[in-house]
C-alpha cells in the first residue's frame, strides 16, 4: 500500500482522495453517464468497484432492491475470487470471517450395513498448491459489502443508486451517449414512476432473468431442468462428526447431501437430493417444505441425527445448464465492423448448479474482464475494437463452466451402485481440482493475449492463464513479497523485467530494454499523457537474479524507479530480487537470459518476449493504444 | 470467528449486538461509572477496548483534545503489539499498511574514506524465529483508530468522550463511586466549565505529565536529559540506497541518525544526533529548526545527499528516563491492606527515548494486563486483591525498559572511535532481539502466576511469560490453526489440555480431568454464573498428540465441546490434534503424558500443571473466584 506521496495522510490510507468525478458526485442518478451497470450482484459491483478507480468516468449501478442484500444464495469463493479479492484490497478480512475448506470428506453406504453411512475417504483442498489463497465459504452479501467499501473509498466516491429497476432500452447507432435505458422506481415517494438515463455503455448484471440480454436479442440455450434439490441454510444440533467439514454424502436409498459448512462455526448449508422430478410434476416439487427437507437429510444421514435449530434460509431448485450464445449486442455477422454497446455477465450469460461453487466466481470475473476494457476505452487509452474481446473470451469460459457442472451434478446424483468404483466421486474432484479453484481459464490468442512463440522463456506463466504469483524479495526494504500481490486492481498493465544475470546497471538485455522503455518513441510507455506519473498506463518491474543483498539501487535504470507525486519522490517498489527460499526463477521456470512478462490489468499473462524484443513489444501494444 | 448461533448474522459480523450498558448508551458523559480512564492514548484506548467487552460494566474514556488524534509520535510496533492487536482482530488489516521491518543494516565511517560512510552490516530482524508476527512501523494514530473501531463494535458501543480535561481528584474511603473526579470542558460551548464524575476506578493514561500521577502522589526519578535529538518526518529524493531499510548511521565526526522507514512507501523518520547539551544551554537546543536538522542530516549522510521535499511533523527532545515508584494509589506500607482505586499507565509511569521503539508498546501492555483485572473485579468475578497484581507486575516490567533503553541509546549516542568493535551496536541489537520484540517479560509468582514446579512438563510454555503460539489442526474442519490465535480478547482465563496419548473417550488422564472440570464442586467451571454459556468464563481446549484424521469427535469428552447460545448448540473450535508439518508437544517441549496450561486473558502462562493434578487446579483459581 503506497501513500504519503501526495501529503500526509492521517486516517484510513485505504480512502483514496476524491478525484475527478467523485468531487460532489451527485447523490441522484444523473441523467447522463459513461457506463450503466444493471443489477448490484457480485459481476454488476466488481465492474463498478473496478471502473470506480478511474476519477474520469462516470459509472453509475443501479439495483431494483432498495436496499443492501440481506442475504444472498451463493457462498462459494474460489482461490481465484480471493487472489481477486486480494487485487481489491480486501483478501485478508473476507478471509478472516469466512470458513476456509481443507479438506473434503466422502461419506458412502457402509458395505456391511448399507443402511448406514461411513467415511469413505477425505481429498485435501489443492494438494497441489495450485494457489497460495484459500478456497473459502462466505455468504455473497458480504461480497458486495466489501465491493460496496471499496467503491465509496475509490476517488470516485461510488455507491449503488437502489429502487432503480431496468425496464426497456434502445441502443442508436450514432450520438455521444447512444444507450438509452428507461428505468423504473422502486418503492419511496416516486415508486412506479419511469426515467430514462443516457449512456455510453450498458453492462447487464441483472440475473438470470436479465432484461437486459432480452432487450439485446440473446438466446438462451441448454437442458431443462430434471433432477431437484432442497437447499438449507441452518444451525443444528447433530452427532454426524463432519458437520464443519466439506462432504459429499451418499446414502444407500440413492439420496445424496452435499454439506457445505458455512462462516461462523455453526451455521451450515446442506443441498438434499429430492430425486428425479417428473415432467408433469414440476409444481409439486417446489412445495416440498423445510420439514421435508429435513426429514430427507435425516434418512440420507443414518445412523446419525440432524436436529435443526434454526433456519436462515432454504429453497428448492432444480439444475438447469444455459448459456447465451453472446455477451454483448453485437450479431454475429457485424463482428469486427461493429463494437458493442451493451454487456451482459455472470448468472444473465450462464446458469447452472449451485453445487460447484461456481457461479458467482465465474461472474466476477466476467466483471473483472469488461471492467478496465470499458475504462481504457472511455479514457482513450484504447480503440473501441479491444471491447469485442469481451464476448470472444467469456462465451468460452461459461461453455466450460457449463461442461465441468454438468459432469459434477451428474456425479452427485448418481446412485452408488452405479459408480464403476466407490471412489470415482473423490477422484473427480482431485483430478479437476484446476477448474473449481479458478485457475483453468486461458484466453486464446487475440489483441490482448499473445501466442505460445516464447512460451519456454517462462513455463511457469502460461500466456492466456492468470500470472501466478511467486515470492521475491523487495530491494528497498528487504521485505519478502509475492510478487503479483503488488499488483492492484488499478486498471494498469504490468511489464516483468526477469533479469538476465548481469548486475543491476551493468551492460545487460535488462539495461537496453530500460534505456528503450524510457526513451523509445515506439516504447509503450511513451504514450503516457503529460502530467501523468510515467507509470500511470504501465507498471514497470524489475526482478534480479541476484540476492537482495547484491542488487545496487542506485545503479537500476530508471524505468524501474520512477519520480511520483507532487513532490516527485522515487517509486521504490518496483525492484525485486530473489528470495533465497524460493527462487522465482526456478518456480516459475524463468529463463536465465531474462524473460518480459507483459500481465493485463485482470491479471492474465498477455505475453512473454525475450528482452530484446523490443519490436514485438510495440507491436503487441500498437493496436491496443490509440495514440499509436 | 465465531457467529450466527444466536440467529443469523447478516452483516459485519465483527459488530457484536449491543448488549447491557451499550443498548442506549448516553452520548454525554454521565455522573457515575464503574471506570473512568482519563487519556486516549495507546494505553488508555486498549485498556477501554478490552472493558468494553463487558456489557454490565459502564466505562468512559476522556480526552481533552476535542477530536481524533491526528498525528501522533510514537510509530514502532513490536511482534507482542501485533500479537495484542491479533486478539483485539486487527493485526491483518493494520499489518497491511503498515511498514515491516525484516532488516536493519548498520552503516559506519568507511576506514578508508573517513568523511564517507558505508553499509557495514545487516541484521535479520527476528533471526531466531521469536514471534510468528511481524515487526511494523505504522503511526499511533492508526493504532488509536483501530482500538476506537473495537470499542464501536463492541457490545457496549464506547467512544471517547472528547474535550474533557482531568482536573483533579478526590479518593474517599468508602460508597459506591469512591473517586470523585473534576474535570474541565474544553472547546465547545461549555468550554472552562468544570464538572465532577464518580467512579469506582480511574485509570490514569494521561501522559508524562500526567495530572492523575500527581493527584496519587507518585514520584517520578531518574536522570535528565543531556543528549539532545532531531526527530523529523519527511519525504525526500535521496540517493542514499538504504532510505527504505531500518538503518543505525554513524559518522565519522560523531553524529548518528536513525532511519525509521515509515508506512505508505516513502515517508520516513530520521533521528538526528544533535549532541550533548550543556546544562546552561537547554532552552537554546530547543529552538533548532527543521533546516537545521536537515543539514546536519546532510553532512551526517556523506556522500549522500537528502533533498527534503514535505515535512510532515518534526521536533527536537532530549532523552531522559524516569519512572515513577508505584503504579497505583496504594502507599509502600498499606500493600496488603489496602486495594488500589487509582492506577497509572504508560507514559505517566515511564518515560525514556523514542528510539528503541518501545514506548508505545509497553505502555498497551500496561493497558492490557489492568482491563481485564478491573473486569473481573467489577464483575464479581475476583476479589479486588487481584488489583494489587497490577503495579507489582508492571512495575518491575518499566524498569526493565528503562535500563534497556539507557543501554541502547547510550550505545546510539557513542562515537565511531569510542567502540571497542565497530560491530558492537549491531552484536547488541541482535543480541537482546527478545527484549525489544515485547517477550522479554516474565512475571514472578503471585496470585496469578504459579511457580515453575512442573515447568517441565511444557518447557516451551515458561510460567509468568506470554503464551507463544503453534500451529495445531482443528478436528472439527481440518484447519490449521495457529491455537494461541484463537483467543481473542474476551477476558476469559483459558485452560490448554494437552493431552495424554491416549485415543480421544478413552480411559485416560484426560477423560479425567474432563469429568473432573465438568462436574466437580472444586472446578473453576463450577462457579460460572447460572444462564450464561459453560465456557463463559473458562475457556477449555483439548489438544490431542495424534493426527486430526485419527480423534474420533464424537468420544471427545463434553467438557471439550460444550453447548453455547439460545439454540444450545455445540461449540466446535475447542477440540484440536496435532499439525502433521508442526507438532506442537514437539515445538513447545510437552509432556507425552499430557499437562495442563493455564493462560491469563492477557495471554501469559499463569501455570503447567500435570492433567491429575486437580487439586492444585482448583487451589490455584480459588482466591481469584469470588465465589469460593
Amino acid at each position: 500500500m503506497q501513500f504519503h506521496h501526495h501529503g500526509y495522510v492521517s486516517g484510513d490510507p485505504r480512502v483514496q482522495p476524491a478525484a475527478g468525478v467523485g468531487i460532489d458526485r451527485p447523490e441522484e442518478l444523473p441523467n447522463e453517464v459513461d457506463v450503466l451497470i444493471v443489477g448490484s450482484g457480485p459481476a454488476g459491483m466488481l465492474t463498478a468497484a473496478q471502473l470506480s478507480q478511474f476519477p474520469g468516468i462516470t459509472t453509475r449501478i443501479v439495483e431494483r432492491r432498495e436496499n443492501r442484500l440481506e442475504i444472498g444464495q451463493a457462498d462459494g469463493i474460489q482461490a481465484r475470487s480471493v487472489e481477486t479479492f486480494q487485487a481489491f484490497g480486501f483478501a485478508e478480512r473476507i478471509t478472516a470471517e469466512a470458513y476456509w475448506i481443507t479438506e473434503m470428506a466422502f461419506w458412502r453406504p457402509d458395505t456391511e450395513n448399507p443402511t448406514n453411512i461411513i467415511r469413505g475417504g477425505r481429498a485435501v483442498d489443492d494438494a497441489t498448491g495450485i494457489s497460495e489463497f484459500p478456497h473459502l465459504i462466505v455468504n455473497q452479501a458480504r461480497v458486495l459489502d466489501y465491493f460496496a467499501e471499496v467503491m465509496a473509498n475509490s476517488p470516485t466516491r461510488m455507491s449503488p443508486d437502489y429502487g432503480l429497476e431496468f425496464h426497456s432500452m434502445v441502443v442508436a447507432n450514432d450520438g455521444d451517449y447512444p444507450v438509452a435505458v428507461t428505468l423504473t422506481q422502486v418503492g419511496g415517494p416516486n415508486d412506479g414512476q419511469e426515467r430514462t438515463v443516457k449512456a455510453k455503455y450498458v453492462v447487464g448484471c441483472d440475473g438470470a432473468r436479465s432484461k437486459v440480454r432480452a432487450s439485446i436479442g440473446c438466446t438462451m440455450a441448454g437442458d431443462q431442468a430434471n433432477h431437484a434439490w432442497g437447499v438449507m441454510d441452518v444451525v443444528a444440533k447433530t452427532d454426524f462428526p463432519d458437520i464443519r467439514t466439506k462432504c459429499a454424502i451418499q446414502s444407500n436409498d440413492g439420496g445424496s447431501i452435499l454439506l457445505i459448512p458455512r462462516e461462523g462455526g455453526h451455521l451450515f448449508r446442506m443441498y438434499v437430493d429430492l430425486g428425479v422430478v417428473a415432467e408433469d410434476s414440476k409444481g409439486a416439487i417446489r412445495k416440498t417444505t423445510i420439514e421435508q427437507i429435513i426429514a430427507k437429510a435425516n434418512a440420507i444421514l443414518t445412523p446419525y441425527t440432524l436436529d435443526v435449530r434454526n433456519v436462515a434460509w432454504h429453497s428448492v431448485y432444480e439444475v438447469g445448464h444455459r448459456l447465451t450464445d453472446r455477451f454483448d449486442d453485437v450479431l454475429p455477422d457485424s463482428i469486427g465492423t461493429t463494437t458493442p454497446r451493451v454487456f451482459i455477465t455472470g448468472d444473465a450469460c450462464h446458469t447452472h448448479s449451485a453445487k460447484a461453487g461456481q457461479g458467482m466466481n465465474v461472474s466476477m470475473q466476467d466483471g473483472f474482464n469488461i471492467g478496465w476494457k470499458l475504462a481504457h476505452v472511455l479514457e482513450g487509452r484504447s480503440p473501441e475494437s479491444l471491447l469485442s474481446t469481451y464476448s470472444a473470451e467469456r462465451q468460452v469460459v461459461a461453455k466450460n463452466l457449463i461442461d465441468f457442472d454438468k459432469e459434477w451434478s451428474t456425479l452427485m446424483a448418481k446412485k452408488p451402485e452405479e459408480f464403476e468404483d466407490p471412489s470415482e466421486l473423490e477422484d473427480f474432484y482431485v483430478r479437476t481440482a484446476e477448474f473449481p479453484a479458478g485457475f483453468m481459464t486461458e484466453y486464446t490468442p487475440s489483441m490482448i493475449t499473445g501466442d505460445a512463440t516464447h512460451q519456454d522463456l517462462a513455463t511457469g506463466f502460461t500466456v492466456g492463464k492468470r500470472f501466478k504469483s511467486a515470492m521475491t524479495r523487495r530491494v528497498c526494504d528487504t521485505n519478502p513479497i509475492h510478487l503479483g500481490h503488488h499488483a492492484t486492481a488499478d486498471g494498469r498493465w504490468r511489464i516483468y523485467v526477469f533479469a538476465d544475470a548481469a548486475p543491476a546497471g551493468s551492460p545487460s538485455g535488462v539495461t537496453d530494454l530500460a534505456e528503450w522503455l524510457s526513451n523509445a518513441p515506439e516504447s509503450p510507455l511513451a504514450v503516457t499523457p503529460e502530467g501523468a506519473d510515467v507509470d500511470a498506463w504501465f507498471d514497470v518491474k524489475v526482478i534480479y537474479q541476484q540476492p537482495h543483498q547484491d542488487v545496487d539501487f542506485n545503479a537500476v535504470p530508471a524505468v524501474f524507479k520512477p519520480d511520483v507525486g507532487p513532490f516527485a519522490l522515487t517509486n521504490y517498489e518496483k525492484v525485486y530480487a530473489t528470495d533465497p527460499k524460493s527462487d522465482i526463477f526456478e518456480e516459475r521456470g524463468l529463463s536465465r537470459d531474462g524473460v518480459v512478462v507483459v500481465v493485463r490489468p485482470d491479471q492474465y499473462v498477455a505475453n512473454v518476449l525475450p528482452l530484446a524484443a523490443t519490436d514485438e513489444l510495440a507491436a503487441f501494444f500498437a493496436p491496443l493504444l490509440s495514440a499509436r
